[in-house]
C-alpha cells in the first residue's frame, strides 16, 4: 500500500460487522479508508489490526477526499434512520459516478425509497445484503448486492475478492434491480428462522418425547451432517449440544440457557412481505410465531399451570423418521422461500436469477448447505416464469419431488406422533399441512365459496364452467 | 316524513350495502337522503323501494343542502381512493360539527390517515366497520364505529336503531379512538376466515377421510348447531350441504362448486397487522394461506400428479372427536384474534373494551354465535391489562381452560389421524401446535438462542440469571 496514495474503497461504520468487512477488504490487498462517528473507536480498531493498514478519517468530508474517483463507500451502519442520516451528509460531498453501498440489514421498502432518491442525484446507490455473522464478514460472507447495475460492475472485483468461496463458485452475485439485494437477504433470514425452528423441534422430540440424552442427540446431528442434511446449522447444533456449562461441572450449557428467543425483525418482515405478495410461507411463519411465544416465558408458565396438558412418549417413530421429517420440511420451507423470491422478483421487476441466488447461499451465509447446490441445479435446469398460479415450485422439480415422496411416510409418522403425544411441532406440522393442501387437486374450498356466496353474494365458479361466476339463492333452513 | 323538511342522515354510495343500509335507516323512521355518482341508479333504487322515501340528490352539493345540521353523512363507497375522493369533494361543503362516517371496509392505516386529516378540519370523522353482508345491512348488521367520540354520541341513536339485536343487547358500540372501528372489523373478518377454514377441514375429513355422504355431514352440522357450536356459519353449512344442484337432478350443489376460494384482503391485512404487533395468529394465517393455495387450482392439479401422495382412511376418530377438534381450534382462533385486538388497542391507544366487542358480535355479523356471549362474560369478569408478555389470553379464562382440557384428547386424535392419513388440516393443526407451544413452560428455544449466540454473538440469558445477557465462545468441531 502507498501511504500517500488514495484509497480504493471506504467503509463507513466500523462496528463488529463493518470493522470485520474493512479488514477483509484489506486482507485482499485493497487500500481501505474507514470512518466511524465515534472516531476514537475507529482509531482503536486500526491500531488493534495494524496489518490492515486502515486509514481512518475524522469526518466524512475527510473520508471522501481519501478516495479514488469514482468513489466507493460501503455503509455498515445500523439499519433505519442512521442510513438516511449518512446519505444526507454524503450527498453534497459526492460527485458523478460515486457509489454508495448500504450493506446493513435494511428493510427493502426503505431501500426502494433510497434507490428512488439516488435516481435524481449524481451518485449511484446499491442495497446489499451480507450474511455470515461477524466471522463471515471477516473471512468470507455471502454477499447479495442489488440496485444500480453499472455500480455493480465497479463493485464486483472487491466484492468477489472478499466473498466466501464454495465448490459452486464465489458467493456474490448481482441479485437484481432496485431493492433486490435486501429482499434476497430478508428471505435468506426467513429461511434461516425456519431451519432453526425445525431443528429445535426435532431436538426437543428426541430429548423430551423419546428420552434421549443430549449426547445422543448431538451424535445424531453430527451423523446427519455427513449426509443430505449437511449444513452449517446442523453442524453447530452438534457443537452446541456438547458444550459443557462452565458454571456447573458435569452439566451441559444448553440446559442452562433460558428458552426465550430474540429476533431482530427480518423474520417478521418476511411474513409481511409474503402476505403482501400473496405467497404462503407457513413454515417460516410458524418459526416467527414460535419465537414470539418463546419470548412470552411468563405467559407460558402460567398457561402450563392452568392447562396442564399431558405430554407422553413419542410412539412408533425412528431416528430415520425424524431425519426424513426434518429434511422434507426443509424442502417445504425452501420451496416457500424461493416462491416468495420469484413472486417478488416478478411483481417488483427485480429480474432475479433464482439459480444464482441459491448458488451464493452455498457458502458464507448462515443457511449454507450442500442442499443449496441441488437447489441451484434445479433452478438452472428449469428456469420457468410463473404460470397463472404463481411461481413454479421447487418441490415439483423431479429430484425434489422424488426426495419428498420417499420421506413422506416418516414425516407423517413424526407429525402424527407429536400431535398425539402433546409435543409442539408447529414448523413440522405447518410444512406437512402445506404439502397436503398443495398436493390435493380437489380441495375443501368449495364449501368456503358456497359460504361466501350464501352470506355475501360473492358468487362462485362451477366445476363445469370455470371462469364464469354465478350466484345462488341458497335455500335457508327455518331459523 | 315531511317532504319539504330536511333529512336526518345521508348515505353516499348506494350499492348493495349502501342501498340496504339506507333502507334500514328509513325503515326505522329516519328521513334519509342518498347520493350515488351514477345518479340514475340512485333514482332507480328509490323508485324500487318507495316505502323508504329516499330523497335522492343529484350532486354532493345538493345532498349537503338536504341535511339537518350538524350533518351526518355515511359513506358506503369502495374502500381505497374513492373514500379520499369523496372526502375531497365534501370538505369545502361541510361546516363545524358535521360528521362524516366511512362505513366501508377500509384498511385501518388509511383510516388513521383520514382521522389525522379531519383533525385540522371543522368536520368530524368516524371509521366504522359494518358486518352482516347485504342482508345484515338491510335487517340489522353488527356495527363497529370508532374515532371521534363526540360524533359517536350523535350517531348513536340512528345506529342503535338499525343494528342487530341479540340477547346480549344492541349490536353496536363505540370501539375506540382513531381507527379502532376498522381495526375491529378487520379482526372480525380474520376470525371469520379461521372459522370457515376450520369448518371446511372438518367437512372434508368427514367426507374424504371417513367416507360420509354429504347428507350425514349436513345432519351432523345441524345437530352441532344445537350445542356449543351454535352459530351462523355452522347453520349455513348444514343448509349449503343440502342444497340440490339445479343443473343436475339428484346431485348436490356443493359438488359442482369449484374449489377456488376468493378473498378481498381483510384476512391478509389481519396477518400483516398481527406480524406488526408481534401477536401470533396461526389459525387465521393458516386460513389465509389455505385460500391462496385453493386459488392455485392449476398448480395443485400438477402437484398432485407429480407427487401422488396416498390419502388413507381416517382411523380411530369419532364424530365427537371432530366436534371437539373444531371447538378447541375455535377457542384457539378467537384467543389469537382477541389477543391481537388487545395488543393493538394498547399499542395504538384505542381504549377498546373487549367484552363490548364480543357482545356486538353476538348478533348481526358473520361470526355471530352463542359462544361470543361466553367470551363477553369472560372478558367482563376479568378485564386485565396486558402483562409483560402481552395480552391475557382468553384460553386461560377458567371456563375456556376447562373447555379445552376436556376436548384435548379428541383434538389430538383428529390432528394425528389426519396427518397420518394425508388429509390437509392446516387450521386444526396450527391451532394445536400453537396450544402445545403456549402451554409448555420450558420450550425448545434454548437451542435457538444458543445458535444465535454461536453464529452472531447475539448473547443469551441463563435460566439462573434471567435478564442478564451473556455470550459464550462456543467450542467448534474441526471442519
Amino acid at each position: 500500500m502507498n501511504e500517500t496514495g488514495l484509497c480504493e474503497l471506504a467503509v463507513v461504520g466500523l462496528g463488529v460487522m463493518g470493522g470485520n468487512l474493512a479488514r477483509n477488504f484489506a486482507s485482499r490487498g485493497l487500500r481501505v479508508a474507514g470512518y466511524q462517528r465515534t472516531v476514537e473507536h475507529a482509531h482503536a480498531l486500526a491500531a488493534a489490526h495494524p496489518e490492515a493498514r486502515l486509514r481512518i478519517a475524522d469526518s466524512l468530508e475527510a473520508l471522501v477526499k481519501m478516495l479514488e474517483r469514482p468513489r466507493r463507500l460501503v455503509l455498515m451502519v445500523n439499519a433505519g434512520p442512521a442510513v438516511d442520516s449518512v446519505l444526507d451528509q454524503l450527498d453534497p460531498l459526492l460527485e458523478d459516478g460515486d457509489i454508495v453501498v448500504d450493506g446493513g440489514n435494511s428493510l427493502y421498502t426503505d431501500t426502494d425509497r433510497r434507490v428512488a432518491r439516488a435516481e435524481s442525484r449524481p451518485w449511484r446507490f446499491v442495497g446489499m445484503g451480507v450474511s455470515g455473522g461477524s466471522e463471515g464478514a471477516l473471512l468470507g460472507p455471502s454477499i447479495m448486492p442489488g440496485g444500480d447495475r453499472y455500480a455493480w460492475e465497479r463493485l464486483r472485483p472487491p466484492l468477489e475478492a472478499i466473498a466466501a468461496r464454495s465448490p459452486s463458485g464465489v458467493c456474490v452475485t448481482y441479485c437484481g434491480r432496485g431493492s433486490a439485494g435486501h429482499f434476497v437477504k430478508m428471505v435468506h433470514n426467513g429461511i434461516e428462522y425456519g431451519d432453526m425452528q425445525l431443528i429445535a423441534e426435532v431436538t426437543a422430540l428426541m430429548r423430551e418425547g423419546m428420552g434421549w440424552p443430549w449426547g445422543q442427540v448431538a451424535d445424531t446431528f453430527a451423523e446427519w451432517n455427513r449426509g443430505e442434511l449437511e449444513s452449517y446449522l446442523i453442524e453447530i447444533t452438534a457443537d452446541i449440544l456438547r458444550a459443557p456449562d462452565p458454571q456447573n461441572p458435569g452439566a451441559l450449557l444448553v440446559d442452562a440457557i433460558l428458552d426465550r428467543a430474540g429476533q431482530k425483525g427480518t423474520g417478521k418482515w418476511t411474513v409481511v412481505a409474503a402476505a403482501e405478495h400473496g405467497v404462503p410461507i407457513p413454515t417460516i411463519a410458524a418459526a416467527v410465531d414460535a419465537r414470539l411465544l418463546s419470548a412470552a416465558k411468563e405467559l407460558r408458565t402460567r398457561a402450563e399451570a392452568a392447562l396442564r396438558p399431558a405430554r407422553g412418549v413419542i410412539q412408533g417413530v425412528s431416528p430415520d423418521d425424524l431425519r426424513d421429517a426434518l429434511y422434507a420440511s426443509k424442502i417445504a420451507s425452501y420451496t416457500q422461500g424461493f416462491a416468495l423470491l420469484q413472486a417478488a422478483s416478478e411483481a417488483r421487476d427485480y429480474g432475479a436469477n433464482l439459480a444464482e441466488i441459491a448458488r451464493i447461499w452455498t457458502g458464507g451465509c448462515i443457511i449454507r448447505a450442500v442442499f443449496l447446490e441441488r437447489i441451484r441445479a434445479a433452478f438452472a435446469q428449469a428456469p420457468r416464469p410463473s404460470g397463472p398460479d404463481g411461481p413454479e415450485l421447487l418441490v415439483l422439480a423431479p429430484d425434489f419431488a422424488a426426495d419428498v415422496a420417499r420421506r413422506l411416510p416418516g414425516w407423517r409418522r413424526v407429525v402424527a406422533a407429536a400431535a398425539a403425544a402433546g409435543h409442539p411441532v408447529p414448523g413440522l406440522s405447518a410444512s406437512l399441512a402445506w404439502f397436503d393442501t398443495l398436493t390435493q387437486a380437489r380441495g375443501s374450498a368449495s364449501l368456503i365459496q358456497a359460504q361466501r356466496d350464501y352470506f355475501g353474494s360473492h358468487t362462485y365458479e362451477r366445476v363445469d364452467a370455470p371462469g364464469v361466476f354465478v350466484h345462488t339463492e341458497w335455500p335457508k333452513s327455518s331459523q
